[in-house]
């Protein structure tokens, strides 16, 4: 059944019969001018926003609806994960064609649900509207944090050790093996498939990471290594020195890059949207993976220094050659 | 200058110099994975989003960047005066095609913070990207009530008096006048446009209206009377009694439902965006329509009262006659 066939205050009830009840806090919920709650005492409050254009940010020959609300879902989760905050509530914004079916509209739901159960975060209120053509959607999380583990882009320090958390280059291995269109490559290759489609914001490790190391700044990897690197170094004021054969790629990331003839290390280096968490701290390597590892069965790996930001941005090959760290951040009005 | 030629992060650098600087409770604004601030004490939380979509809900032969900023930003201000709460925060999703102007979007954060400095409001993140032809914008605003002025929809009671704030129908006369591309009209109707394209969000209104009289419920006129008098006895469980003639109508929008061969009450009932307020209350019209008048220099009219569910909406016409209130209500997919 189409949009247009229900209408939208029909789509809303359905909406309202797919989403997990709100907790006891949440005054208001969908179905009046504004959501309302209480806030907890003695934290801080987060807020973060992030859209998805149909066309730019997915495409449904390659995502489905149900993988799409997680992957939306995920991607403002780890911009909360990446301040080791707590997620709460969310608010989306929907524009869709009238002619989509409301069994796609609630597959959406169910994945964004699917992943927000693991987190205990409401979705509170919203706005849903017609576009005529494309799918747009935007979703703005609110979260909770301590101000002891407020974890900013602006603390790296000289001589932070640099770390990531699980493997990089997933999501572009993901994502080159469904736009090739071939269909053997979602058995093949899942591991690599769902990093694309359904990651797993690092919620959990954030708060890990900060309760029990000394972490002076974070940042989740969503624009790619390179460019997420030197969000930090900018807002901190600092240089780094990476270690090239010390980035943590996947075996499965390694059989796609050279299926399409290009090296692990570019993936790794440039993909986007891994959203794994980088981090600095004076902390040893040792002591940080070894307990990561332990917890979420998940390497946690040094791959570089802090360095002073007149030593700028480098990457050591593994003959310990020195080259500057080109960053092929994506831009999106500049393609 | 298009977008594409300076691209994503030089369009962010420019639009921290338009948007006013945060207060010093806002401890992480735009540049790091969200904004982070302090909540006030005691106080609840409200958010509420709103999206526009271009060809849905704006065409920029009709409107410019400016006025557009300015009436997103109220049509999520009327969202939060509808709670009587006080609106703190916004966080903002624009979806651009590359071939804008930079100076364009430049113009619709100027429209945006006219406005948002007249209630002290930050723009403390967001996200911006490509759209590949129209343009997409959300926005989420936080906000803060106390608990005791808290104005649900649901709190409508049998024999309350039905208010509205400010005149009806204004918003319709200046889109139709629009729509008709004359020149001419922006001169001689311009406080008709001007309500379309610049509205007021009754911030202030609404608080000293809860600060001063026994408020039941409340909610803002975006959909249109007919359909929002709907939600509150929907919500409320009640019925209402409306009196045509008592609906505050002013005389240019008469003028302009006569050009167009229509009755001023059709614009009044129907026409939505007008972001007056739409209250119930068991004081009497003298104390509030004259309190309200002195205060703000505009009218608060009692256009009904609530009846029980059983009694339906119905209208009362000049005559006396009795017909059921019907609601044009706009549904984004079955138009």
């Amino acid at each position: 059944m189409q949009l247009k066939e229900i209408g939208e205050f029909q789509l809303i009830e359905r909406i309202k019969r797919i989403i997990s009840p709100a907790p006891t806090n949440v005054i208001l919920e969908i179905g009046d001018d504004a959501a309302v709650f209480k806030p907890t005492k003695n934290k801080l409050n987060l807020l973060t926003t992030d859209a998805f254009v149909e066309g730019v940010h997915f495409d449904f020959n390659h995502i489905s609806f149900y993988q799409l609300g997680w992957r939306l879902l995920a991607a403002n989760l780890s911009d909360i994960a990446a301040m080791a905050g707590e997620p709460k509530y969310a608010v989306l914004s929907l524009a869709l064609p009238s002619t989509i079916s409301i069994e796609s509209v609630e597959e959406f739901y169910k994945g964004m649900t699917a992943l927000g159960d693991q987190f205990q975060i409401s979705i509170i209120g919203g706005d849903t509207s017609l576009s005529p053509d494309r799918t747009f959607i935007s979703l703005t999380l609110f979260g909770e944090a301590k101000v002891s583990h407020l974890s900013e882009r602006s603390g790296a320090e000289v001589g932070d050790n640099i770390f990531v958390t699980g493997f990089l280059g997933c999501s572009e291995a993901g994502l080159r093996l469904l736009q090739t269109n071939d269909p053997n490559h979602v058995m093949d290759f899942s591991y690599v498939i769902d990093r694309h489609c359904v990651p797993n914001p690092r919620i959990n490790e954030a708060k890990f990471l900060v309760e029990n190391f000394n972490v002076n700044s974070m940042i989740d990897i969503s624009d790619g290594l390179s460019s997420d690197l030197r969000h930090i170094c900018n807002r901190s004021g600092v240089g780094v020195k990476i270690y090239a054969d010390q980035i943590p790629i996947h075996s499965v990331t390694k059989e796609v890059a050279n299926r399409f003839s290009e090296t692990p290390l570019s993936f790794a280096l440039h993909g986007g949207e891994d959203f794994e968490l980088l981090f600095t701290s004076p902390d040893i390597e040792r002591s940080i993976g070894d307990a990561f590892q332990k917890r979420f069965g998940l390497p946690c790996t040094k791959i570089g220094v802090i360095t002073r930001a007149e030593d700028e941005l480098v990457v050591i090959d593994s003959e310990g050659r020195s080259s500057p760290l080109k960053t092929k951040g994506f831009d999106h009005f500049r393609q």
